[in-house]
Order: C-alpha cells, then structure tokens, then sequence
C-alpha cells in the first residue's frame, strides 16, 4: 500500500492556521525562506513515500531478533538507516546551535508527519536521537557533547532513553537502578530498565544511553534522581567505538504494535556513565525534551491516522459493493453515505489535530512559551487519542478485510495505540494541563487563549461571503463552554478538576480543533487559496459532527469526583 | 487472568431493567422458575470461568493451523469442546421444539455473555451451530432434520454458515457459487467461499455447512441464490460420518484476533449438497437466523468489554504507582481520580449495552417482534462498539503493561475488533435500523417505545427517594432528543437519513442504555434491591457522562448529506 504525504494540507495549515509568515520574519529564522521549506518538505515527502513506507509493513511482520546479547534489527532496517544518515534527515529538527538544520519547529513537525506516517515503528530510533541530542546540548559538559554531539546529529550514532522500571513507570519517583562514583569522572551503574525503545540495534555504529539512576545517599522520590550518560561502546581516544560497555539488552517485549521497534529490556551490570547535569536534577534534565518528545507522540497519532485514512480511501474507491442510492449498478463503497461519513470523519478529526499539533510548535518558534506548555498536553493526548480513532474507522471502512492482517489496515490500528500510552499516559497529560498548565498560573495562559480565539467566530461573520451563518454560531458555543469549563476547573477543589482533567482536555481539543479549521478557512479566503472552499467544508462538518461534543462534556465537569468515588469501590466487581 | 462473570448485574438486570417475572408468567416457559435461571447460570458461569477461560490465551497465542486439507484446532480445545458437548451446553440456546432447553432468550443472552467473556473465539462454534440448527428446523425438510438435528443440538456436530465470497460480502446478491441439480434430490456445488468461522476444525465428528448458491438460470442478484447443507462427512445411512465430501478448507485467514477461530477459505468442488427451503429463497432463510445472529454479537462486545474491564479492575488494584490526592504513601492507582474515572466509564457503557442486549431478548421472549426487530441493530451496533471502546480504555490502563502482549488487555483489544464488521457491519445495522425498521413503518415502533420511555423520567420523580433530582431532568432532555432525531430521520431524504444513520443509531444507543440503568435503579429501590444504589450511582454517571452526547449527534443528523458530500470526492486524498 502506498504512502503520500499531504503535502498540500500541510503547507494549507503553516500558511493559515498558523502564521508561517509572521515565525519566518522573527529573528531565529530570518535565513529560511517559504521556498526552501517547500524543497524540505518535498524531499521528505518523496523520502517518506519511497524509502520508509515500503518497509513499514516488513517491520511489523518481522520484528527484530535478539541473539547474544545483540538486538538485530528487522529486515531491511539497516540499510533504510544507512540511507537515513546520508539524506541528513537526522539534523532537520536539530537546532543549528547544536549542528542541526535549524529551522522551525512547525517544518520539523511536518516532515516528522510524514517519516512517521510512512514507517512509524523506524521513526522512532531518530526521534529518540533527537531527545538526546537536546538533553547533553543542554545540561552535558563540553567534553561529553565534544564526544557525542556531532556523532549524533548526524544519526551515525543514535539514542536511547532508559527510564522505566519495573516499579517506576508513571512515577519514576521510585527509581531503583543505583549508580556510584567510580573517583575518576565516571560512574558504574546496576540495575534493570524497561520498555526501552530502539535500547539496542545493529543499525547505528553506537547507541548512547541516557539513563535514570540513584547515587548512593541521595533523597527518597523523584527528587534523588540524576541522569547518566552510557555509551554501548565506550569512547576511544580517537573518537571511535572502543570496547563494549556493561550493560545489554536482556530481553524484547512481544508488543501489540510497533513491531519493527525494538523494546528492550536492559540490563546494567556495573555499566560505565558520565553525569548529564547536576547530581538529583536528572528529571528536570530529562523534562528538558519532554514538551518536544509529547508534541512528537501527538504528531504520531496524527500521521498513523493519516496512513490509515489514505489506505481506507483508497479501498473505498476500489471495493465494489452494493448499490449507491442514486445509482442502479454496482457500484464502488464511495458512493453510499456511511462510507463517505466516515472518511469525512476521519479526515476533519485528523486535519483538526494536525493544526492542534502545529499551533504548538508555532507557539514555540514564536518564543511563547505559554502557549506553548499549555498546548503541549492537548497535543499529544488528542493527537494520540485521535490516532487511535481514526485507525479504528479505517479498519471499519475495509469491513472483514480490515480484520484480516493481510491488508494492513489492521497494522495501523494496533501501531497507533501507543501513542496514548507512552511519553506520559493521556491521563498524565490531563493532569498536567489541568494542574500544572491551568491551575498554576490562575488560568492565565488559557485566559490568553480563549481571548484570541473568542476573536475568531467574529472575524467568520466578518468575512460575509462564503456562508457561514452556521458555522459562526457554533463555534462561538464552543468557546463559551470552553471558557465555561475552564471557570469550573479553576474552582473545583484538586480531586474534583483531576476526575474532570481527561473530559476537560478533550473538550479543549474539539474547540481548539474547531477554532483553527474555521480559522485557516477563513484566512484561506482572505487570501484568495484555492483549497479554502475544501477547508470551509471539513470545518463545517466540524461544527456539526465534533464541536457539539465539546458541551457534552461539561455535566460531568461539573459533577466532579462524587461522579466516580460515589460507587463503592468494594462492588466494583459485580454490583 | 481469572475470569468471573458479572452474575448479580445480570440478575439486576432481569428482574429490574426488563421483566423476568412477566416474562416467566407467559404462556411458553410457565414451567421455568427463578430457581432453576440461577441455578442453570450459575452452572454457566462456573463452565466459563473454570474451563473456558483458561483457554482463551491459549487459543490466541496457538491458531488453528491446516494440515492436508484439514484443521487442527487450537491445543485443548478438542478437550474443551468435549466437555462443552458432555456438559449439555450446547442445548441452552435451542428452543424446545428443536430438542433444546427452551429457556428464555434473555438466559441465553447472559450464558452466552458469560461463555464470550471466557472465550469468544471458542464460542463462535457453538454459536453457528445454534444458528444452522434453527434454520435447518425452520427451513430444512423433514429428511434433513432427521438425519442432522439431533446431532446438532448436543453439539456432537458442528455448524457452519457459508456466505461470504470475495465480491459478496456485506451485499450478498453477486454470489457466484454454482449449484447444479443432481437429479437425485442432491445438488452439486462449486465455488470458494471466504471468512468461514470454524469452517473447519478436529473438534466435532462432523460439520454442517449451510451454503449460499446459486441454481442454473436463477435471477441475477440477490433473488436468484438458494440455501445448500453441505455436511463435511456424507452420513451413512446408519447416521454415522461417512465418506468425506468434496469441499475442504484450503486456506486460514491470519487475523488481528479471535485467533483461537478458524477463519476458513473453503473450496467446494462439486460438493454434494441438498436444498434447504425454497429456490432462490436461500437469503431469506438465511434472514430467520440474522435477528438472533446479531443480538449476539451485541453480546459478544459487552462480554469482552467485561473480561477487559475485571482485568483492568484487577490491575488498578495492584498497581502501585504514584501518591493518591488524600494519601502519602505510594498506593494503587485505583485511587487516581483518572483511573476510577475510566473504571467507571467502561462499567456505566457495558451495563448500558448490556441492557439493551436483555431488552432485545425480553421482547423476543414477550412476541413483541417489532421492538425486538427495532432494538436489534442497536443492540449489534452498540454493543459491539461499547465492547471496542471498552477494551481500549482496558488497556489504557494497564499502560506500558497494555501494550505488551504478555498481559492479555491487548487481545481483549483485538478480539473486540470483529464485532462491529461481522454479521453486518454497524454501518449495515444503522441502515437497517433507519430504512427497515424506522422509515418504513413510519415510525411507529420508535413511537411506542419512546412512549414507554418517556415515562420514566415521571417514575423517577415520583420515587423521590433516593434524590434523583439531577437525573430526571437529563433523562427527559435525552429522550426530547430521541424524539427530536426520530422526527429529523423520518422526514428527511433517503440520502440525509442514510447519512444521519449512524449517528442516530448511537444516539438511541445512548438514550435508551441510560432510560433502561434509570428505571432498573427505579424499580430496584421499590423492590428494596440492595444493590439499587449501586445501580443509581451507575445511572448518575451515565447521565453526567454518557447521555449528553445524544444531544451532539444532532446537529449532524440535521445536517444530512450536505455535511459529507459538499467535500469533493476528487480532492479528499489531500486537500
């Protein structure tokens, strides 16, 4: 089954949705130019098309092995990484501080779109490179980045997160692996990690570990915590890989999905690190890259979502079945209603989290960072949520041959149901945004927020043709229960806004969808795009099929924790 | 992962959501007692629990395979099936007449719940076994049902339903299977038929198949295809198995779950059939066993719902991770406001479904055959879509543990996966729904029913105790809504309705799960049920929760075929 990015979606919401224009003309990118975006763009479209796609489905039929204490990685890999370091794709969402590319957030966010639409289960290995270039350019001294950094920005070697325990996965508070100064710079880390993804493969010449571990005397919790860098090989003088280091995968998870990820089990016997950062600041230094790596799983959500809904419209075209309603021959499944239902569905809800997924990344390359920490959580558990969905339309659309794995669309369904679990559960993402993001600061970035887009159903009415008469009224709905539900939050005492926090994030991604699909029709008029009759016509069926959903979310909202805790918890099992 | 079926909200719910008492004081089972219904599921809940259940990985880690032409069952279900046959299972769904237990449908609805939950892939054979056996009886001659019925109803031989072919699936008319008549009372059958459940397998002595085919010069579509038995074995005239027909599987289907099912291509190379009912009458035999067919697949997604939801109940009891709101020390996390929040979530919709499910039976059993048509697609489609969201919360929970195949949450997730496409996909029940059973009497069953619902939220307010003051009101918005919709569907185009189809079905879905857990509340404090406010509390999130996105589906139900086709069909691969 082919792959083609949507391109033309894509470069609809840079332009519109959000402002490409006005971040271009900031400082950090005043060199990059819409052109050269485009030429990036393409050459990641065509590499995603061309290289990644063809093996997404070799990946997932034959995961990686492991044989003495070696991860082989699924056939074809090897040589689709050695292809991916000479295109220098690995530097395109690097900083140019850190010898990256440099360009914005929004582009890197597209062409992560599209690599991991077209291959998912290899994205992963890059984006795990990426993380780790950002945690040692930021908290390793100069003589681990001088060691590492360049290797990395160019994929030659890539990264790994090991961060996961057995009894530390959510809370990473209870931590266990033990590390102790070895007196010459160095430390020797023991223990075991889990789920850690792409932690060992034959596809790179060196895999640099960062790793969560405990020094000896530091405080209980999460606040004794330091992060430890450990190569597979360790270093030689000359830069090279030297011997190999004491730890090694153990094991890999059989997984419901992303089969061509390996998900390693490792072992640290005495394993040679280097401190990143200060002594029981480790998960600060790791949150460093979390805002990137949670928008990153959020644009996941969205580009498996996409695969899915190109492979189902394409099947929708080709199966022949039944008569369409006003059609006396056999005719292809296009043609009957439901059909075209769901492929509106999943097109509008995957267009609405994609533009979700970019005005987060615009909000960081314009410098707002509040804006941006507020969208990060909405991004990646709507973004991730909506994967899930729309993967499951697409398997619906293909009818029995979307149960069966022949077709493929069954890999997509059960590739995308990560993405709401890792980098933070979604749960984890509701309570961030309502307890750190909302509650912290008063409201006040979401007060910031709701004011812009309160804007918007205005500047709908304003643009007088085409008719929106329907679309103004509901979307200016969906910003008062917006607003009505973010009053509710901020008030409701800390175990009711957590029984409220995944409603109310959800809520938040339906209107914020809404308000930018209606937005980027609106600016697309205004400039005269061809496309903004077709995004005029996903938004309108937004605010018909997804934005009245947002209000039903508020009784529940409003009813707070008595709404859960009010059943015995002892009769959870029967009645 | 033991397994225990929900037994007192089952019980709950027929004498409090529909009328067992009433249904046991009608003419056809006056000699069926209270006592012996606990007693008979009792037995069926122990059966599941104790020998299926164990199962149920088993079957999913080791599929069936195909060996010369014949399948080898997955490792002990020979065994299990042995022990299904000597317990007399197989004779609880099969009405009197036919030799069976005669029991009510609303006990069969429950043991079948039960048998699912332990192992869904197992109990699709006994399942198209009760299916043949009642078309065989309604339909077959009386030849036929001497030689196969007594075998069929003790499970000593297995059924199998033979429909599908690559270009007839969800519309059966271009069946190409040929019949050719012998001449001697027997037909000659070639064809490939696809999707077979159990199309073969080394567990009974001998399977039935019930073709589709069709005769030389029969009308094109689906009035010219005919009912064929096809038994595996040709039967001696002793009764015994004799020498093997010419058809045979030729190939399995590898499947995103219910591995545990054989899903068979089988070839029929002039197999020797005989003609069950009329010429060209084959699809309306086949429409006896549909209604019954699809009720059951409703239950098949509550009963996996339910497996995935005791495993999730199980795990947040035992999983420690993170400090709860009003705690210090680490605790499980079904402490989080989250966490019970999705228990809760999965309880409330599976105990909604559920009810459908009974009150789709109940009619049956009451001969009112109108509501029983009218609720069965929405108890297919609901219940089926319930089980998938039900699961995928299941294994959001688990988190990095849901993902790893190693738990068991993600085959529950797998296995949900078929129920809403077979035996018509929930996109065919809300066609069904809206143009057979809505449109075409004029909304008169629809009307009858909301009639009867409409009284509930006066039931409510007249118990008032125990406070139902916030649930009345939401009860009488939501069926407002149920009547508003009603009225939209019955007025509009073909095409609007067949695009508000879906939609609508979900939203009676939602209505009619929340009157039914309201009245059962209701009639179980007049009752003085202990458990009644656990049903209430149930009913209370429901409302808060679960009801008000009826309301949302209306917009788009409004909206009708604009909402979808205004976006050109040449332009949905990008924008």
């Amino acid at each position: 089954m082919s792959f083609s990015p949507p391109f033309e979606s894509m470069q609809y919401l840079m332009r519109h949705a959000v402002d490409l224009d006005r971040i271009l003309a900031s400082g950090d990118y005043t060199d990059v130019s819409d052109d050269l975006i485009g030429d990036i763009l393409g050459g990641a479209a065509q590499f995603a098309s061309d290289i990644m796609a063809p093996l997404n489905r070799t990946g997932d039929q034959n995961p990686a092995q492991i044989e003495d204490g070696n991860v082989i990685a699924s056939p074809g890999f090897q040589e689709l990484y050695q292809s991916w370091v000479e295109s220098g794709w690995q530097s395109l969402a690097i900083g140019k501080s850190h010898g990256g590319m440099g360009l914005p957030q929004i582009v890197n966010a597209a062409a992560a779109e599209m690599f991991y639409g077209a291959n998912m289960a290899f994205g992963l290995c890059p984006m795990l490179t990426s993380s780790a270039v950002k945690a040692i350019s930021a908290h390793g001294s100069d003589e681990l980045k001088s060691v590492y950094l360049d290797k990395m920005v160019t994929g030659e070697w890539s990264g790994a997160m090991d961060l996961t325990e057995p009894q530390a996965g959510s809370d990473l508070g209870p931590v266990r692996t033990r590390a102790v100064d070895n007196g010459d710079g160095t430390y020797a880390l023991t223990g075991q990690k889990i789920y850690i993804t792409w932690g060992d493969h034959d596809c790179a010449d060196n895999i640099v570990h960062l790793v969560l571990a405990r020094l000896p005397h530091a405080p209980a919790g999460s606040k004794g915590i330091s992060l430890f860098l450990c190569p597979k090989y360790l270093v030689n003088e000359d830069g090279s890989p030297g011997v190999r280091n004491s730890f090694k995968p153990i094991g890999l998870e059989h997984k419901l999905g992303i089969n061509g990820s390996p998900t390693c089990v490792m072992e640290f016997d005495g394993a040679t690190g280097w401190l990143v950062g200060l002594e029981n600041r480790g998960l600060a230094c790791m949150f460093t890259m979390m805002n990137e790596a949670r928008l990153f799983v959020g644009v996941q959500g969205v580009a498996i979502g996409e695969r899915a809904y190109q492979q189902a419209l394409q099947y929708a075209h080709d199966r022949v079945q039944g008569r369409v309603i006003d059609g006396e021959a056999e005719a292809p499944i296009i043609g009957h209603p439901d059909v075209r239902r769901m492929l509106l569905e999943m097109k509008t809800r995957l267009m609405g989290a994609r533009a979700i997924c970019m005005a987060t990344a615009a909000a960081g390359d314009l410098g707002d960072y509040t804006r941006e920490a507020l969208l990060t959580p909405i991004a990646k558990a709507y973004g991730s949520d909506v994967g899930v969905e729309t993967t499951s339309i697409g398997v619906q659309i293909h009818g029995g041959m979307g149960f069966v794995e022949e077709t493929g669309a069954a890999q997509h369904y059960r590739d995308s149901r990560i993405a709401p679990i890792y980098e933070g559960t979604n749960g984890i993402q509701a309570i961030d945004l309502v307890v750190r993001k909302l509650r912290r600061d008063g409201g006040e970035g979401m007060r910031v927020l709701v004011a812009e887009i309160d804007a918007v159903p205005d500047s709908v009415r304003a643009v007088g043709t085409p008719d929106m008469s329907l679309q103004a009224p509901a979307l200016a709905k969906g910003v008062e229960v917006l607003k009505t539900a973010t009053d509710i939050i901020l008030n409701a005492s800390e175990k009711d806004a957590l029984t409220g926090a995944t409603p109310y994030l959800r809520l938040c991604g339906d209107v914020i969808s809404g308000v930018l699909l209606i937005k980027s029709a609106v600016n697309g008029f205004r400039a005269r795009d061809p496309h903004a009759p077709n995004m005029l016509a996903l938004a309108a069926y937004h605010t018909a099929a997804i934005l009245p959903h947002a209000e039903a979310q508020l009784d529940l909202i409003r009813a707070g924790a008595s709404a859960v805790f009010d059943y015995p918890v002892d009769r959870l099992a029967d009645l």
